[in-house]
């Protein structure tokens, strides 16, 4: 790999090495992406400079949903037009924008903000499960569904969930598993596949 | 592809475009990122952001071979250790850092900052072309090695400097092409299979 001494500036060195930090950026794709910056204009860079500290420095967390917003409530939480007897459970962010890509759901949501992970060292109390206890015991919600990844820990989170909240009466429910569109019977792996027929339902 | 209307926060929108701006970056791979730094603490984030503003303000290049660097001179020209009788012709910032790797080289540079290519609108006027004819000229010199990419803009390059530089009787020559260490001669293409055949040199 390339030696750090090598760099024929120290300005260029420290901002490779800033950049190299993020997650799946070596040090040839940081360097690559800095000289980038150094062939913009110098207003283009600081707006990509300003809106990362202004991102991180001014972003909130939905305070009913903890989605990520611009206020105390997220635009999902506050609009009129979602139903608020549903709440969808997901891991993270990226999960809601996926989910409402769809155009199938018009609940709310619950961000958990990761998943019960042993391994990883995260607990249920790393986790936003007790404020979805709470919204559920406040009343008003028939049906929470369970949308996280179809994994171990995703199985564990769902149950530790399900234990919680099962003696208010609410409707749990899980998404459906099975074989994923346009995947070929052949290649789909034994587990899917097994769940799938399990899991079978009326045809029309 | 994700629609913009739904990031969930403006602050979040704005950063992922920036970033998602930098080549080789998409909006998922741009908002992986940017999510990532809201997990970081604030200064690691302000840290990153400030060593590109401060880059991007503050970078030099050098006044002799173009290269990056924190002052008027490089530290590879200022240097007392370097052959000063040799200029090595490269394209950009990295074949530098790439030739030095090998400590295979001990003259000075000369940054073209590009490559001769009609196709995206790049003369000879729009690289450090001129000023290496000034250089040579300026005496000195008895040696300029052209290391460009062995394609067809290197060669129109290579070909332009020459023609420049030939008549104050310096010696130019260009790095050797061949096969690549390690590379199988059944998978090596033609051309340099070909070049590698009347380039032969004697053994031993």
């Amino acid at each position: 790999m390339m030696n750090n001494q090598q760099y024929p500036s120290l300005l260029l060195q420290k901002a490779v090495n800033e950049m190299s930090r993020l997650p799946g950026i070596g040090s040839k794709t940081a360097l690559r992406l800095v000289l980038h910056m150094l062939r913009q204009d110098v207003v283009e860079v600081d707006s990509l400079a300003q809106s990362i500290t202004e991102l991180r420095h001014g972003v909130r967390y939905c305070q009913v949903c903890h989605n990520i917003c611009d206020s105390e409530h997220c635009s999902i939480c506050s609009s009129p037009n979602r139903d608020r007897s549903m709440v969808c459970v997901v891991e993270n962010v990226q999960d809601v924008m996926a989910i409402e890509n769809t155009q199938q759901y018009k609940g709310l949501y619950h961000v958990l903000g990761g998943i019960i992970s042993p391994m990883d060292g995260i607990g249920p109390a790393d986790l936003e499960i007790q404020s979805l206890v709470e919204r559920v015991e406040a009343g008003g919600i028939k049906e929470v569904i369970l949308a996280l990844s179809p994994t171990m820990e995703g199985d564990t989170t769902n149950f530790y969930i399900y234990r919680k909240i099962r003696d208010t009466g609410v409707r749990v429910t899980v998404i459906a598993r099975g074989v994923a569109q346009n995947d070929e019977l052949q290649y789909t792996d034994e587990v899917t596949l097994g769940r799938a027929l399990v899991g079978r339902t009326l045809f029309g």
